[in-house]
């Protein structure tokens, strides 16, 4: 599908209705504002292949697990974001046709996805039968100012006839999501009614009892100008609706503003719902379109203003990125700490709508250094109110004494995933969970996170460590036994070498901050040890063991870490020896053929260096690069990213950018034949991270950011805007130079090439590059 | 439930009636004699919990799969035995009271199972209100004589009142499978007729279409003579019956017998059935129960005089024994190589009724040594004609050129079973399908079997190891990756010892038969290198390249073969330090716990030790012994039975004792707490061999048997009939001396000590133990 979407710097342009990819492009022009999104189904009638999806965020449903064979530990159920009830719809009928795009004839479609302003429109024109030719544009944008409110509007003009028009702006709570293990309904409706001008539908999701209300009013406007005709409500089961019809001249244009209201009972409890879904729709209406428009404009230019990537030079490359940040915006708002980020956001049901250890490796980083510090504690706080749960969790796998392992998949806490190689595991989630307090708290310089929050989950993960290692008398070592890495081509292995390297660092960073807590705050201290039971001489003594005598596989003639034991005695073939027929190979070879061969799905060593980057000379990331480069497939959404990071950490900007455009266009481009499915919203994070970490090499080195940029050779330049601590400030690196612009008031200081320089509020430093 | 069922040489008794054991009794007292079978139901309405159970052998339905992830290669379908029309019922009322056992008083309750005659029955007393007694005593057998039919006998008395008795003897095909994975029904009914004296349903099977007509007449007699009151026809959807009624005095007896035929499409066309069934009926009748039940316990004579084992001096011994024999025979008659032995016969739905490398391993062997050459024969002939399926399979998963793998549980020869650790990896079981025919050519002599069948398997699954193995340029070895070995308890391992040797073997054994066949018989062997494509010179040069580097892990400190690489990293404890509330630990230990521990489910390097016993000298099997027992946690049925011959093996009387008696009355006992599921039938012929090949030694060599009798300290003798080629033999093995009855008119030889000796046709040798 590469060429069906138009490159353009702000907008992603469909030209010419295309059905075949309409799945595709319903979740490339998804839409959403963290309260609620919904992939860009149409708003009439559409009767052709269309996956319907529109979400809200925070409530789940548990659906029955569904196994061929039940194993002790598994969940009884998957939390899956339901697919809610339909708002966007509006049925058109013109002189009786119903207008559906998979019916009539259409020319001159084209979609619009603009990320600027954050609104997805349609221009087409429509032929009804007979020669009449109809012009139709819609307009559609989630409020981010005003996040219950989804306004859609709908034009029609006859050009070459004189038409009976009819609207039927409606609520359909009759839906079902495709991916129900066995075809339960989510929802069902509490109650529902339609009057001239008003109707909204209240349903429930069964078993967990959230409740949301779907509420509509519309005005409607004939050649620009306000009309009121009565409308006709229509209600029936799981539907409510108004009917309007008008007549239009040849070349009148009759237009329908329908404001939507949606409330979950998240954030209002169910009783008041309709009183005040009333209420902000009648504000809603009062304040119209233009104004509703521009404040949710303005929270866009606000975004933009400090996570936006500028790329002079390769318009595929700035379209890509930009797509990127904006989906990532969309989907998350880190305005509440019940909410996270699934893999595939607000734009399809894959992965139910759940959290993934994605989230503390690839989407925090990105928010850390674009985003308010609020944004990314409340990320961390999610996983702090889950880990009772997740002590929960590993009691029910043997663990004891409060050690706690977090979900491989999770909504609520609880876990959610069933394939024993992944279950119960891959374990390292719990690496991530931890280092994201790590990487937190070096981005914020909040300190205070550690002590009312962060020391309770790391001492519950080293808990987990400290029972989940078992001592090898044969090697003399701490083994991990048993571990599916971040690799996932590879099950139930012994010493994944990014495993026991988290699970070490874990461990010694967790001892770390009991010493620094102890010196700054002994009493906060004191109530951990004691909320937590902690044991401290004899737990804290197993750890240093743990420490001193982890296995870190290692090939000493190769001087690289394996990526678990064993790894060697396979084929060593590169990647590119795969027949092009046969990738992806997770599509096309057996399980059993996949795990045989040396084929890593995505960064693991790697992903650990990446981490951990610092421990590590520029020849031993070169060398493990050099290794492992050629025999990873990147068939993970999330693996690339890190490899074009350390290609670019170790001068290879060439192989850098190879790498990033896999990840900056992934679905713009669809490169892994799924974008059908929705987007892949979290490791968007990481083609950032690619330009910030990689191209531009931003690290944090205690109170200060090192830069080491390079530039593709395509690029005439590109600037970004990040975060660090108190500083927001924008860089930007040329082909000669690159310049940090601080737009905070407070001094900015950084590394480059060995050298540190300052950067006063409100002004620009300049370096040529060396 | 030990104490529950009386010990007792030929039966098992039941006395008192236990509800809360109904499942249980239900598939101890199945019967069943090789075309059908069925669960010991009650005849009258049980409105009590109950798996209602009744099949028929070689009729599959394939159900959908059921599965959390897919992954390339799974299979769409899990054929499984469809639980067929009910045609045991005889509805009983007694004054309009519906007799229900679960619903009335019961006294003197009884429920036998014959094990000598092959039939079921029962007696008690029911209370039907007011103080009424009604004496009732049921009587079924399906007939080994006639298979198709089946006879029910059924009295009944008031014992204190005048009473009107109706029976309603009826077919019900309105049935169910409990584990159907999406609750699909699997029969639908073609036609059904009712009229006195004679109704019938034929049903047929969804998407397979099986048809099996179901069809009974009856007679009745009253104080013993015959009578023939009207009968009321009745039928409605799914469900045939006639109903009489009869009045009776106080200590009068009235009973029917019900005959009933049963047709399957698999050996009567369809539309033959109805006109065939009446025929058959009214032969039956004609006969009468007296004379059915007579040829019918003339066959259980004759297979009791071929494979019955005696035990003098431990009656439980003895009653395990026959009723692991009995149910063999019940489950498997040889006549027709469409069927094969589901690990749980007629008994139960688990495992879908289909067929596992059980048979090959642990079923074959009893039927080679107590049934004739037929029988093994046409368990060979199944898994030759699915070869065609067999490299289907293989293909799917990437192999080519005629490699085989066999499925890992099959009805049709496609793959039924979907977690890709047994579905892709559990390879071994091609390795149990090559010493199959080794096994069976060694017994029978049948040498025939390989150039008309036998090489042609051996060749695509020599095919299939070539392919499979890769080369350790690290180990300079042939490895075989990522495989599961007997052991189930250990997935997606690295050269799992018992697997690297069966393929090693399997190549061997091929290379082997080549050359015999290229001398014996050239044109055979020209004729099979044609039909299979055989490139001589360059397969076999790459078979003898494996075997010759093959990698067998082991232990030079121990001397021991190791499970698979890096065993040893694990932390080693015997299975005796598990808390007895823990286990089986499959039931309360999470999937990840068990597999990073040592134990081991099931004998895996013992397997291989057992099979190539001849291999190894007495030491390297105690070697082994010694460390692999203790941490066998023998979770598999299919375990204890190795690891007892091997026991005796070692001179370790005491030992393999202890691990027979986990084996013998696995089920009567219900060690594993799963018989309501139905009978471990496959296992049961570990049993026997325990005491063959166990303790009585039993091993062929060459022309010979060797026999090197123990004898449990508690047993004062024990006798044992067995075949070997031409000869039918009996041995009886007391503490003192072993006796061989020669039944056959040949001369057998055998070897003990060291010593040969010479048994003359008709004749006994009586042999003093050293």
């Amino acid at each position: 599908m590469k060429s069906l979407f138009k490159t353009d710097e702000w907008q992603i342009i469909e030209e010419g209705f295309h059905p075949d990819i309409n799945r595709e492009a319903e979740s490339v022009f998804a839409i959403g504002n963290g309260y609620m999104g919904q992939r860009a189904n149409m708003e009439e009638k559409y009767s052709g292949d269309s996956l319907q999806g529109s979400y809200l965020a925070g409530i789940y449903y548990p659906d029955k697990t569904k196994v061929g064979w039940w194993k002790v530990g598994y969940p009884e159920y998957f939390a899956k974001v339901p697919n809610a009830p339909n708002w966007t719809g509006i049925g058109v009928q013109i002189d009786n046709t119903e207008i559906d795009l998979a019916k009539l004839r259409v020319e001159n479609f084209r979609r619009v996805l603009n990320m600027k302003e954050g609104y997805l429109s349609r221009e087409f024109t429509v032929l009804p039968g007979k020669g009449k030719r109809v012009h139709v544009q819609t307009f559609r944008f989630l409020s981010m100012a005003e996040p219950d409110l989804g306004i859609i509007r709908y034009k029609v003009s006859p050009l070459n006839f004189n038409a009976t028009i009819s609207f039927t702006p409606f609520i359909n709570s009759d839906v079902r999501n495709e991916d129900t293990n066995f075809g339960e309904k989510f929802w069902k409706d509490v109650h529902s009614h339609s009057e001239d001008g008003f109707a909204f539908i209240t349903a429930r999701t069964l078993r967990t009892n959230f409740v949301a209300t779907f509420a509509f009013t519309f005005e409607l406007r004939k050649n620009g100008k306000r009309i009121s005709p009565a409308s006709e409500p229509l209600s029936r089961k799981s539907y409510v609706a108004n009917r309007i019809q008008v007549s239009l001249k040849e070349g009148d244009e009759l237009e329908i503003i329908k404001y939507v209201n949606v409330l979950s009972s998240l954030y209002l409890p169910a009783d008041q719902h309709v009183a005040e879904t009333r209420k902000r729709l009648g504000h809603a209406a009062g304040r119209g379109f233009g104004r509703l428009f521009s404040s949710h404009v303005k929270e866009w230019t606000r975004i933009w203003g400090t996570s936006d990537v500028e790329i002079e030079g390769d318009p595929a490359a700035q379209q890509g990125i930009r797509f990127n940040i904006f989906h990532l915006n969309q989907t998350y708002t880190g305005k509440d700490e019940r909410l996270n980020i699934g893999p595939k956001g607000f734009t399809g049901e894959k992965y139910g709508g759940s959290t993934y250890w994605d989230t503390e490796a690839f989407v925090l980083p990105f928010f850390l250094k674009t985003a308010p510090m609020k944004v990314s504690r409340n990320l961390l706080l999610y996983r702090y109110k889950h880990l009772g749960k997740s002590i929960e969790n590993a009691r029910k796998l043997g663990f004891r004494g409060g050690a706690a392992l977090y979900p491989m998949v999770t909504m609520n806490g609880e876990e959610c995933h069933n394939e024993w190689e992944i279950t119960f595991e891959e374990i390292h989630r719990n690496g991530a969970i931890a280092f994201a307090i790590f990487n937190y708290i070096r981005h914020t310089g909040d300190f205070g996170y550690m002590k009312s929050y962060g020391l309770e989950v790391l001492i519950a993960l080293s808990r987990f460590w400290s029972q989940r290692v078992s001592f090898s008398e044969n090697l003399g070592k701490f083994v991990i036994l048993g571990v599916t890495g971040p690799n996932e081509y590879e099950n139930n292995v012994n010493n994944n070498w990014y495993t026991n390297t988290i699970a070490a660092w874990t461990l010694s960073y967790t001892i770390e901050n009991i010493g620094i807590l102890r010196k700054k705050d002994p009493s906060s201290l004191s109530r951990i040890f004691s909320k937590t039971g902690f044991r401290e001489g004899k737990e804290i003594r197993r750890w240093k063991e743990i420490i001193e005598l982890m296995h870190f596989p290692r090939d000493e003639k190769r001087k690289i870490f394996l990526q678990q034991d064993g790894f060697l005695d396979k084929e060593l073939k590169p990647a590119s020896s795969i027949p092009a027929g046969q990738r992806p190979i997770n599509q096309h070879w057996s399980w059993d053929r996949i795990l045989r061969s040396c084929y890593i799905k995505q960064a693991d060593v790697l992903q650990g260096i990446y981490f951990f980057e610092d421990r590590f000379d520029t020849d031993t990331i070169k060398r493990n690069f050099d290794f492992y480069e050629p025999i990873t497939v990147h068939e993970s959404s999330l693996s690339a990213c890190i490899h074009s990071i350390l290609a670019a950490r170790t001068g290879n900007i060439g192989k850098a950018y190879e790498l990033y455009l896999r990840t900056a266009r992934l679905d713009l481009d669809d490169y892994n034949r799924e974008v059908a499915d929705g987007l892949h919203i979290t490791s968007m994070a990481g083609t950032w991270l690619a330009i910030v970490e990689g191209f531009a090499g931003m690290r944090i080195s205690g109170e200060n950011i090192i830069l080491k940029p390079l530039i593709p050779v395509k690029w005439k330049s590109y600037t970004f805007r990040a975060r660090f601590r108190d500083n927001l400030f924008k860089v930007k690196v040329t082909r000669k130079w690159f310049e940090i612009g601080n737009q905070s008031s407070t001094l900015l200081k950084f590394l480059y090439n060995g050298s540190r320089y300052e950067v006063p509020g409100r002004s620009e430093v300049r370096v040529n590059l060396q």
